[in-house]
């Protein structure tokens, strides 16, 4: 049997994610593998799990990584937090939120939606109100909802979590390393993300963090976890004490490491403000082109902006042109956002001016060739702009 | 925050996974990431599939790589053949044995169990009259028994499981790519493997397959399926068709793709004759030395030896020493058999004769100095003239 080598294109990455990854965390994957009891793993481990208390500003001991993607975590935090049966009221504003609801759903939570139409943040009083009627044993939000280019307003919600002893569980898919996050400091019991979006690194892992309290809380309850691979405190009895759970991907935790390790020396608030300029550099572009923005300002992610697509304009065509002709990825909208926005991403080692002005630059040549927006490089021109320092 | 550049050593792995990773695969590692909706990545997923096909040796259509380890691809296995209330049949005569006990009951199956001692392969007959008793609707063995070395006698199960219209589950995460394994000839219902061990691969993903039976009698069940992530038919959506599920880890994707190409190219067959040679070899050079060898001849692994630790040693200084001496990985026993016996794996990349040699020679002379063994390289002997064509 003959198959050919592997032949791919290099895409420049500016969907919901992944995002290009940078050469340094492309070298670390060439770092020979060890085994996942070898006391030089280990170390690595313990090591990584200062450097995610690092990224996520937590003091959380269950700071750790699930050896799957986003999903994985998103479905790790379930399992932990509720049992069969247990109120869960979910935060809806877009596909993720959605996916929350479904997630918790198998894992048997009798689930409450607060609900805002996709493109809008959920509205604090909402979930107030909802909280009040239904008593939660859980509350769940997405930071940065993938689908809508919006920003939730965690603080909000966590007060009300707090004030209603509900416990609070947040995807931080799209958020972490992108905007300001800072678990302990926000009142988040349990949050996950992942690896290709913000921070940099290949997808593959899911770093998740949860508070003593909810793990307090967890323990007291009646049943044991559902899942046996995303059981996080049989992680943790690995991750800290090396009892044997399952065969961790060295390769992924070498690539995270380093990933964490770029964020850290950058800082994360310079991270975020790197992000902010980039999108908001991003943003301007477009609007010089002439296109409208979907998410309203004050809750528009820099990270991952929404971006209507233009009416007459094919689209599918739009995005397939940047694919072949430009060798860019942007991303399509989901659910009944299809056809309706494109979606793109400045995260981690895209969220720079190249990335921005190339893709700006590009949009910009094929919209005019499409018969919409301004000729004459105004989008090029108000982008780099915002780059000025 | 200043974090150093991570140090680790290149060591030889011949515990019972990871082994060590080829080359060719490494360099598959540097691809440039793929968004996971990329019509080229889509592409290498579906070439990828018949790739795994040719592996496996399966026609099934439900062939692909859960992203995430053996013990993904385990849960996987278990939440989609049975639903809360079905009654399973688990054959357990080792750690993975138990393990499959255990995702089944965290699934709501009723379990009973045939035993074996650790070190014993299941009798089948056990296993009939247990499924007679029982008449269960799942019946789940462990094709190589990487607690103990030990092959079970898959063919035989297969038909008692086809004689009461039983599904089969088969764990092969040690067998796949190191001894015959012909899903669909042996009857095979469900099996799923892991990429670091027999196929070369690094950790990180779990290639599954099913049959077309086993789906039609789950697509009948009452209840959906409580995982979101390990959803196979879910998987399968987006897998074939492009449905988004989740963001594969494209670079895990590309090892794999390039290790199941290694595989094809040698031909199963000759993969397993060249696990067999290097681990008859590796048997003859532990029992020159003076070992006992732990598993039965008639079912004793080839990729997977276990080896009784000599009385009188301290078994875990001599691990030790081979790790700090000579940069060797070896396996202690689990559960039971901690402190009873090694394991030593010669598997993928390490099925050939230098890391034999090297791991006899190592081994050979730290159990002199330690009082134990024949002096004079009868291991070495034994083991190079295993080789000799």
């Amino acid at each position: 049997m003959t198959i050919g080598d592997l032949r791919t294109s290099d895409r420049l990455l500016l969907g919901p994610g992944p995002a290009n990854v940078d050469p340094r965390v492309m070298r670390a994957l060439q770092t020979p593998v060890l085994g996942h009891l070898d006391p030089e793993f280990m170390a690595v481990l313990a090591e990584l799990m200062g450097m995610l208390r690092g990224v996520f500003e937590t003091k959380n001991e269950l700071t750790l990584a699930v050896s799957g993607t986003g999903s994985a975590g998103m479905e790790a935090a379930c399992v932990t937090a509720v049992e069969p049966g247990d109120s869960a009221l979910v935060c809806t504003a877009g596909y993720f939120g959605a996916r929350l609801q479904e997630v918790l759903k198998r894992c048997g939570a009798l689930v409450t939606t607060v609900e805002a139409p996709w493109g809008q943040p959920i509205d604090p009083e909402d979930v107030r109100k909802a909280a009040a009627a239904k008593k939660p044993k859980l509350i769940a939000i997405v930071h940065a909802e993938t689908s809508t280019g919006v920003r939730h307003p965690i603080e909000d919600v966590a007060a009300i979590a707090k004030s209603h002893d509900a416990l609070l569980l947040v995807d931080a898919v799209t958020a972490l390393g992108g905007i300001p996050l800072r678990a302990d400091e926000m009142g988040i019991d349990l949050v996950y993300s992942c690896t290709q979006k913000c921070l940099g690194a290949p997808p593959g892992m899911s770093p998740v963090t949860v508070s003593e309290a909810a793990r307090n809380r967890i323990r007291a309850r009646s049943r044991g976890n559902q899942s046996f691979y995303l059981d996080l405190e049989a992680l943790l009895s690995y991750w800290s004490g090396g009892t044997y759970h399952h065969t961790m991907s060295a390769t992924m935790i070498y690539a995270l490491r380093e990933a964490a390790r770029m964020c850290l020396e950058e800082g994360m608030g310079s991270r975020w403000a790197r992000h902010e300029k980039a999108g908001k550099a991003l943003q301007a572009g477009l609007e010089a082109i002439g296109l409208k923005l979907f998410a309203p300002t004050q809750c528009r992610l820099p990270q991952l902006t929404t971006v209507e697509t233009p009416a007459g304009v094919d689209e599918a065509r739009v995005r397939c042109r940047l694919l072949q002709e430009f060798n860019i990825e942007i991303g399509a909208g989901l659910g009944p956002l299809r056809g309706k926005i494109w979606r793109i991403g400045v995260m981690g080692a895209n969220a720079y001016a190249q990335p921005v002005l190339t893709l700006i630059a590009a949009l910009e040549g094929i919209l005019a060739g499409e018969g919409f927006g301004f000729p004459g490089g105004a989008g090029v021109a108000a982008a780099t702009r915002a780059f000025a320092p």
